[in-house]
């Protein structure tokens, strides 16, 4: 069966059956069933608990054999005992897919295990596709579907998360919905019991709508072809990973977390390099660098040209960038001339280009520009510039009037500036003097473009640093 | 001389003499001294600029001869050439401190070395104190007093910071500001003509409102005595330090900054080690260490007990304490029974206690009290508990209120737990479920009881570990 066909029931249910579900607001069983509402779905949803007629304005069926209608989707909150045998039910019913959020299976011990290992035959038995147990649920975005434990809604688009936490999946989330970020697919893998990483990374990379894949990783179940798949899809797609576990005390949370064998963090590291795998450090990073990569070209060298509105910014990038292997690079006497001819005496005659607050209309934008047309430069990153935002008009002092005159259109110039020149421009800046609800608004505009704007220059040069690493990888390997 | 009266022209003048004063909202002329206004100085302003008669509906001088009273302080934003002059005509009037914003000067070659050499040496002729210059102003907020070139005005508080930039100064203010904590004292310290780094890390260490000590530092200018500051000020307050030009990138940068040499790193940070500095990697951490220890003890120990609402925060927190040094003990058998007798049995059976998402009331508080407790956990984490913040019940969802009832008064609580076991208590947490509003209110009221709820588990990790260092700082030079 081709993989788009296979994830259809679990991503584009017609209708879903929820097992489980309860009256009292503080369950699970109510929670998941209200965000399944709330998230928009557009199908018929079929609640089932044995002793309820009504929960949130839907009928209530006592078993999955008497709903008159065959769900393609389950989702199953009901406790750990009870599970093999519902899936018994939902295959019988000739339902495809089911999503186990309940926990209390393998990473709790033999009994559990044995339970998981009963549910998982019981699926594969009959070609059904199972997502957990222990996991808190799945999103499919653009069929407004979000069977989750917390209320998180991100909107459609290119970002693809696979997660063997269900929380750290939710944090990566709402870092994108802060951002202006949407999602085509999330899947909190859970236990594993069936479905897992691979198979999702699989499926990510023939979706025509993912763009860019993140994953939290505590083991992989099935290396081998984990590393096929992860090398065929990186092709095309990155795949950026947070993988947990480096460390002993790491690698016993993890064993206990989602009953996962973390492995040798040395052996993986090697591996995932072989494939193409970006990794990423915390879960910061594992957003910026995904974001980054969506509308950003990679860099074709290392060579580095930081154009900053204050001189701190711009020490603490330079640092960052060599920390992460970049080159800050001496720019050579053309782009010095032409710099010179733009902006005033007091600039930093150097890589940083420091403004030194001059704030002159035009001046971050002009030296953007010479250091992209410079061909000793791969990619630039601008700092501080966050008055370049829009609604600079509704500014509440002249501070931000000034630093909007100063960035001109820079965040509307940027897009054509990278398509123009084929390097990459980050943009790295605090928002806070705007208030909060400013630097929410600037990063949603920002988000809609598929750009970021960095909170740090670390978070700059890092992810600079992935757009190099994934460039050597696709030439290296003869993919560009 | 005191060092608190020395310094007192600076931070609490009677009258400020503005040089400079613009009418063009656009020029810092006009911005700071906005915000010197806004900013609710009590005393006397008097904005100095030959062409203007009235600038914001305050009476103009044409020079500082004019003024009929003589200020403690004079802010002066002209151009680089009339610096040296004004600054003789201000030691001429009687005034004793003196902070240039001004930029131009040793940063950008040897022309402006001479004119800074000859601003600092009319300021020593006369016993007169200068700030910058290339900076962007100090701020004072008992007394009200923020003639600055961004208009932050951050709340009176423990925390002093002096800072080589003033962008990375404002970031970390702002930091500072979002999270609800105040500052005794801000200054930029720019160029450093006359007073520097260490000047006002003595100040700041005899200071009464101070309690803990924020650094940026590029280079130092006068290590022995710098050195010897430093160990004398770590005995009672921490000093936490953004250390940079670690790289040859950054160095370069640096010195086209400020034209700081800053020296060897491994030397530096040697040096640092034995004065007991605490060095942070980046903004994020040089505030978060800053502020953890307002209210948190030192560590004892390096053994480490995690409470986590769920899993994957878990594992990233075990991986990043061990890898900040931290030892994510093995619970011995008698606090595994306690809480095998608190828990319900989907626990995680060790450390970190995982809660999977259990929610129960109680269980978080229960299990945090039952870590500290055991002899062998010198602090504990506590992960995953925002929905413990105040407001709760406000929560939009189900989802939160279940939060709130499994957070119980975990905020409220934390504080006298602190104080019966002696021991820290960490928080961290997301905040994005309940909107960017109520993550800012949460984190105000948190603030308020000097407590950080920290974004990232690896945050956490940091700052605990620096609660280690120097605790371990104190015990081993015996001033503990």
């Amino acid at each position: 069966m081709a993989i788009a066909q296979r994830f259809e029931p679990l991503f584009r249910p017609r209708s879903v059956t929820f097992i489980g579900a309860s009256k009292s607001p503080m369950k699970w069983g109510f929670i998941v069933l209200s965000n399944l509402i709330n998230g928009g779905f557009k199908g018929k949803i079929y609640p089932v608990n044995p002793k309820e007629s009504e929960i949130l304005n839907l009928k209530v069926y006592p078993s999955v054999d008497e709903i008159p209608e065959v769900s393609d989707l389950a989702v199953i909150v009901t406790p750990p005992s009870s599970v093999p045998p519902l899936i018994e039910d939902c295959l019988r019913k000739g339902i495809r897919a089911a999503v186990v959020i309940t926990a209390g299976f393998a990473e709790v011990g033999e009994e559990g295990r044995k339970l998981q290992r009963q549910m998982a035959d019981v699926a594969r038995s009959g070609d059904m596709i199972l997502v957990g147990p222990n996991c808190n649920g799945i999103m499919s975005p653009n069929w407004s579907l979000y069977p989750m434990m917390p209320p998180v809604f991100p909107q459609p688009g290119p970002l693809a998360m696979v997660t063997q936490s269900g929380n750290v999946g939710n944090s990566v989330v709402s870092r994108g919905m802060a951002r202006g970020f949407g999602f085509s697919y999330y899947v909190s893998s859970g236990n594993e019991a069936h479905l897992g990483v691979t198979d999702f990374i699989e499926f990510f990379g023939e979706d025509p709508q993912t763009k860019v894949i993140l994953s939290y990783v505590e083991g992989i179940r099935d290396g081998r072809r984990f590393l096929e798949v992860a090398r065929r899809v990186s092709r095309t797609k990155p795949i950026v990973m947070l993988k947990v576990g480096e460390t002993a005390a790491g690698a016993r949370a993890a064993l206990s977390h989602t009953a996962a064998l973390t492995g040798s963090d040395a052996t993986f590291a090697a591996a995932a390099r072989q494939a193409g795998i970006i990794r990423a450090g915390d879960m910061d990073e594992l957003f910026n660098i995904a974001a980054t990569f969506i509308r950003q070209p990679v860099l074709k060298g290392r060579r580095v040209g930081i154009v900053t509105v204050g001189g701190g910014w711009g020490v603490l990038a330079a640092d960052a960038c060599a920390k992460a292997g970049l080159d800050v690079v001496q720019l050579p006497e053309e782009t010095m001339k032409e710099l010179n001819s733009i902006l005033p005496p007091w600039w930093s005659r150097g890589n940083p280009v420091d403004l030194v607050a001059g704030m002159r209309a035009g001046d971050i934008r002009n030296s953007l520009e010479a250091l992209l047309r410079c061909p000793q430069v791969d990619g630039v990153i601008v700092l501080g510039a966050m008055g370049a935002a829009p609604k600079q008009e509704e500014g509440p002092t002249s501070f931000l009037s000034l630093m909007a005159m100063a960035g001109g259109n820079l965040f509307e110039d940027v897009p054509q500036l990278i398509d123009k020149y084929r390097k990459p421009i980050l943009l790295a800046s605090d928002t806070f003097f705007g208030g909060i609800e400013w630097g929410r608004d600037m990063s949603a505009a920002l988000g809609d473009k598929g750009l970021v704007c960095y909170p740090l220059p670390n978070h700059a040069a890092v992810a600079l640093s992935s757009l190099a690493q994934y460039g050597e990888y696709l030439r290296e390997n003869g993919y560009q």
